[in-house]
């Protein structure tokens, strides 16, 4: 077994023995549910990483670990209901399950458990780790607001997508590799990498989704390819696409923007077949690559020998060459 | 100017001066906006109080105060959205005047702003008031369902209605004292009993609220008098009429609750006259009064001299004699 398996192994363990309450009943059973869910864990395992660079005593990031994942999950219940989503993990979310009161009163008592992972930290660290989560739990909502805001909005630019993504996905990923890296006793020089590591891979992670629902392979793809472009989406393709048309390209772009009938597959092809013209999958490939590269350059400019590096390294390329 | 106006006054100068965050404006107005709807504030300025029994330095205290007030506000935004309240008081609810998606996402923030306000803490207490606050906060989410699962059912006890209400909203005016305390450094004996006293005089406080609706006198009483009678709401009067009544009593009092269309006055003139027959006043009159008692016996054992017990002493009883 590699480390990563055998920290991922370990994190499972302790997530499926964590308790988050018991009664009343109804306020439990929504958080055993979503945390039972599954998904990567890649957050949790990446503070287990970065802990493990430092000290080989990496249990002790273990709560701090599942509080970053607590605290996503918490993401996930509130924003599944303001995105009115159906379906979490090919799973009913939990206000379709039970309803939007107890998805918004679970989830509440969810972000007060992520700190309660948290308080356990070393006196000398408690405040920076409390005071560096309150700023990215704010953080990611503000970019929640702030996708939901572009719903209605046409004008978004480029760098406005990319502001939103960081907030929304990128933080918690930097505040993740930070998190292991304070708790394994990182200087302050080595927890900004970790943290501008995740932050800059996060945002490669998030453009790749959006290339990915267009450009995947179907076959290992794990969602609908083109979902995005048959619910209009605003993904870093289009943006860019609505930047770059002109005359007849926009038009057609347009028109496919604004139908209301129209055959689902057909619409996929003609948009895919917009952004060919306009070079985007280049494009949103080279802004991928470039987020990676800064990110991976962070990890390799860590003052920790290199044999210690290898399994986070490893764990981030794989994750850089996922392709579902 | 009393030292309770003093505090009072300084409590609401930095309300007023607190900023919660700018950017993106839908998600920090509504903060501003329900922070600035008033109220008493007296869950703060029971925290001052409590730190002014034992130092001088009260204002170390502020930022915490402003924690509870705060986190306090956040239960009022996310519950109003579950109660489908349409006005907080006399205006519009934020999930009204903005929406739900708004109320669910700008309620978290403010919940994360609460913890901001703690870290300041000093090193050596703050594990201890995070940990206070965790159980605390979890335990109003706890109370808040109950309070919603009572709603579909008939035969809620005693019991069950004093632990909901001790949940909803007692534990956060125990934690308010406490809170106040730890900052002030008191024991751990003097921070307990002032735990104590807030639970037990929270408890009173809800059903004095409860009474007042019903025997509240009109020109005092801030609501419509007989405003629960009218929704069917299980409030302790309701419940102790139901486990009292019997024969022609319980046949009238299960009319009027399962009446559809009805007459409002004569519902309220109804069901007030079947508490008289049952003498529900007076019972509620006496358990109010014990944990009054209670309440306050725990305030005046603690070892503080008595000049400094004044001000909370007075405020307190002027909490226990309001009527409205």
């Amino acid at each position: 077994m590699t480390t990563t398996e055998h920290l991922l192994q370990t994190l499972q363990t302790e997530i499926d023995q964590t308790s988050y309450g018991e009664s009343p009943a109804e306020l439990y059973e929504p958080i055993r549910y979503i945390m039972a869910l599954g998904g990567k864990r890649f957050r949790p395992l990446l503070t287990l990483l970065a802990a493990s660079l430092h000290t080989d005593d990496w249990k002790k990031a273990l709560k701090p670990a599942i509080a970053v994942e607590v605290f996503h999950n918490f993401t996930l219940m509130h924003d599944d209901i303001m995105d009115r989503a159906p379906l979490r993990r090919g799973k009913p979310t939990v206000h379709e399950k039970w309803n939007a009161n107890t998805a918004i009163l679970s989830g509440d008592v969810m972000l007060i458990r992520a700190y309660d992972f948290l308080i356990d930290t070393k006196k000398e660290d408690l405040k920076l780790v409390l005071s560096r989560f309150n700023q990215t739990a704010a953080e990611v909502c503000e970019g929640q607001q702030l996708d939901m805001n572009f719903e209605t909005r046409w004008n978004v630019t480029e760098e406005e997508y990319l502001d939103m993504i960081r907030l929304k996905t990128s933080v918690l990923l930097g505040f993740a590799l930070e998190l292991g890296g304070i708790i394994g006793g990182a200087s302050p020089e080595a927890t900004r990498l970790l943290y501008e590591a995740g932050e800059s891979m996060g945002i490669g992670f998030q453009l790749k989704d959006d290339l990915l629902d267009v450009y995947g392979d179907p076959a290992k793809f794990g969602k609908q390819v083109g979902g995005d472009i048959i619910a209009n989406k605003k993904t870093f393709l289009l943006i860019e696409a609505l930047a770059k048309a002109e005359g007849d390209t926009a038009s057609e772009l347009n028109r496919w923007l604004s139908a209301e009938n129209f055959d689902k597959e057909e619409k996929v092809t003609a948009v895919r077949g917009i952004y060919d013209t306009l070079d985007i999958r280049s494009l949103t490939e080279h802004k991928i690559n470039d987020y990676f590269t800064k990110g991976i350059s962070c990890l390799e400019r860590l003052p920790v020998e290199e044999g210690r590096k290898k399994p986070l390294l490893e764990f981030v390329h794989q994750l850089v060459q996922r392709e579902q």
